[in-house]
This record gives structure tokens, C-alpha cells and sequence, in this order.
């Protein structure tokens, strides 16, 4: 099947604008226009796109396909700014369908994934997760997905919001653990690098295990001896609390189980 | 340089034990017996040595050295049963070496990994941190450790202890964060293999980027509405309490640096 260019106005500035964007672009579509409150940025994102900003969203060409890269807090009033015949779809992973004012062709395009400045993502292994307002503007949602990511889903609002967590759970949690660690090696001076292989063993097993088969410890052993020793000696009150709580938590469900 | 071989006796039956055991034998070591208070398990686990056990502590081959891959809390009293002239390692990374009886040859041989059954690790990239009571000794531990990975230091209890506690902070408790968003995708149905490119991105971003650098998220972007959204849609009362706790956590440090 020949990939049917689609014709898209990115709204919005900051990084899932940005990736998405240039994603698109690679996989053949064109940026027709940025638009975005901070017009710099926008200018910025446009140059990056080969292209040039609209000055507000009245302006809009209707028949391009309106793709909402803002905040959630925002994606309502963006929307309701736009002629009701634009086609939009919006990146967001908790906002429902059902709350956003009434539109004939109205989608979800939510990419399952933590954009960062200046790093890039292998888009083809990323999940996306879509849905729309009717069949077939949701059929050309998914079309537009998959000239992308070859995992490509359909899922209701509830699902995806479910999803949504798990990965701020999965993402925004362990990677604060890494810093928690980071700062209790840098205090004495101990290379983070030596604890990689470790972090990445980690996630290799869950190819094998369930997370629970997987885990080990002295929460899982019982060791309130070893335990205590460690909160005894880290010195950061944030780390201190995490530390007691995962381990009262791990011990908890292991005894579960 | 070739390899020297080792004749070990490996004490303790558990995960550590069956893995350096392997390892070590692979290496071009000899496993010349195994020592267990579960005398099945040390059977057991001979057998996989193609080796015997011993009976008792007192039996022990004095020209060997013994690998003590035991609880922490057993590796004082295991050590005292073995004559004075044993050289003995023990695998622990909380347990200082000066809590033990004074010995002449006594060291620390410990991996940086977690070990679960039935899987299989690339020890060349796991780290082994080396202590010992003389430099002679120091040196052949690093020296047999060294015929398995590439990875090698010497580092004293203090450093080794405050690495175990990253150590269990990035694998245990970022493992159980998996637990947690499996359970709340199990509940509704939702295959967690969806989040496995995002866990894998989580962990490739450390390559570029320190953890703080990579924080993503609602915390980090202070969405007080969808966090609170969050917490009131996971029903495990655990989850809300770790999805409340490292929210605020994460605001404060966002909002410090």
C-alpha cells in the first residue's frame, strides 16, 4: 500500500511537538505549519520543519489535519479555537474524548513514550494508542500511525488513561529512583556508571520473569537487619523514606503471594 | 597472562552460590566441593558442580578457598567454623570486613548483580568489588575475578556498602515500581508489554542524559489536576501511596534545581 501523504499543522511548542514532527516528516508527511502561544518557539519549530507559523489558529488551513501537542490543561480551549471543520487530533494520554466540546471529526494520537531535548527515539518500536469520534476519521488516524510505529493500537479513553499511569509509574518513577541513587553515590563520590549493568539486568529479565518472579532483596529475604543499616547511613531524608517504604511494600506483597 | 586456576569450595546453596559457582567453572576453575546446611540442596547443587559435598566445616580442604555466598547474617558464624589457615571470600555488600573475626585471609568478592533463577548473566559486564585483609590476597581475588569480568575494583566496605543501597534502590525498587504498573494494567485488562519500549527508552536515556536531565512527566511540569486524576483511578492502595509519594517528590526537586 502506498503511503498517503497527509497534509498536518502542528500545534504547539515543546518536545512530543517537536518529535512527532519530525517523525512525521521522515516518514513522508509535511509540516504545513506550526502554531504556538510563544511565537519564538514557534518560529523555532517551524524552521526546524522547513516551514513557517501561522499567526493564530483562525488562520488555520482547513484542509489540513490539526495535530494538539500541548498540555492537557490547554487542549480544550485550543480546540475550540479551531473551524469546526478541521479534522484534530490530540497527543495527550489522559484527557477523554468525551471531555472535549463536541466536533464531527475529533481523534486521539497518543504515542507511548518520554520525549527528551536532543535525544532520539526509535519511533517504529513505539506504541500508539488511537481513537476518534468516528470510524473512519480514527481509521486515518491509525493509516497515519502506522507509516510510523508497527504498534499501533486502538484503545478507549479509559484504557488509554489507564496506560497513562502505568507509564508514569514505569518511566517518571524509576527514573527518579535513578537519581536517588545517583545522589547517594555522588555524596561519596562512587561512579553511577558501575551500577548500569545492574539497571539493565533489570529490564532484560522482564522479557523472562513477571516483576514479582524477578524480585529479589533484602525486603524479599526478610533482612530487617540490612535494611535498617541502610537507612541508617543514607543520608538524604527523601531517599530515607523511599528506601522504608519500597521495603515494607516489597516485604508486604511478598508474604502475599 | 594465563589463567591461574582456583580450586573453591562455594558455601551457601542460594542464587549467588548456583551463579558464581557456574561462572567460576566456566572460567576454568574447579568447584572441588559445596558446603549447605540443607543437605539436599547442597547435593543438589554439587551435582550441577559435577562435584561432592562435604559433611561439616571441619572437613574442609585447607588448600582451597572457600566462597562463602551465604545470607549476610550467617557469613560471621560460617567464617568462625573454618580453620585459621582457610583463605575465605565472602560475596556480601553490606557486611564490613572489620565486623568479622579477624583472619589472616579473609576478602570480599562482590558481584554487583542480581541473580534469579533459571536465567542466565553476562558476567563479563558485571561488576565485582575486591577487598581484602593483605595485598596478596587482594590481588588474587581481583586476579580471580578478573578471569570472569571486565569489571574489576578494589573498594573498601564504606564505598561497597553505599553501593550495595543504589544498588538495591535501581534494581529492587524500580522492579517493584514494574510489579505495581502490572497489577493496575492487569485489573483492566491491558497487556503490559505495551510499556516495554518505554521502559527500555527509560533506561537507554541514561546513556546521554543524567536522571534529572531525563525527568519527564506530570510532576515534573507541576499538572497537579492529572496527578490528582491519577491517584483517584488506581485502586491499590499501595500505588496511590507510591504514585502520591514521588509526585511530590519529584515536584520539590524539579522546583530546587
Amino acid at each position: 500500500m502506498a503511503k498517503r501523504q497527509e497534509h498536518i499543522v502542528i500545534i504547539g511548542t515543546g518536545k512530543v511537538a517537536q518529535h512527532l514532527g519530525l517523525h512525521l516528516m521522515r516518514s513522508g508527511h509535511k509540516i504545513k505549519n506550526v502554531w504556538g502561544r510563544d511565537i519564538s518557539k514557534a518560529k523555532k519549530l517551524a524552521k526546524l520543519f522547513e516551514t513557517t507559523t501561522i499567526p493564530s489558529l483562525d488562520k488555520f488551513p482547513v484542509e489540513c489535519l490539526a495535530l494538539v501537542c500541548v498540555t492537557d490543561d490547554a487542549i480544550e480551549e485550543v480546540i475550540s479555537e479551531l473551524h469546526a471543520d478541521v479534522k484534530v487530533a490530540y497527543t495527550s494520554g489522559s484527557v477523554r474524548l468525551e471531555d472535549i466540546t463536541d466536533r464531527k471529526n475529533l481523534g486521539v494520537f497518543y504515542p507511548l513514550q518520554s520525549f527528551s531535548e536532543n535525544r532520539n527515539v526509535d519511533i517504529s518500536v513505539v506504541p500508539f494508542l488511537i481513537e476518534g469520534t468516528n470510524e473512519e476519521f480514527e481509521a486515518t488516524l491509525k493509516r497515519l500511525a502506522k507509516t510510523m510505529s508497527s504498534k499501533v493500537t486502538v484503545a478507549n479513553s479509559q484504557d488509554r488513561f489507564n496506560t497513562h499511569i502505568a507509564a508514569v509509574m514505569v518511566n517518571n518513577f524509576t527514573n527518579f529512583i535513578y537519581h536517588l541513587a545517583q545522589q547517594h553515590l555522588n555524596e561519596t563520590k562512587i561512579d553511577f556508571d558501575l551500577l548500569k549493568p545492574l539497571i539493565k539486568e533489570t529490564v532484560s529479565k522482564l522479557n523472562e520473569l513477571t516483576p514479582l518472579e524477578a524480585q529479589t532483596g533484602p525486603a524479599v529475604r526478610g533482612d530487617k537487619n540490612i535494611i535498617e543499616k541502610h537507612i541508617n547511613s543514607i543520608s538524604s531524608p527523601e531517599t530515607k523514606q523511599v528506601y522504608r517504604l519500597f521495603s515494607e511494600l516489597i516485604e508486604k506483597e511478598i508474604n502475599k503471594s
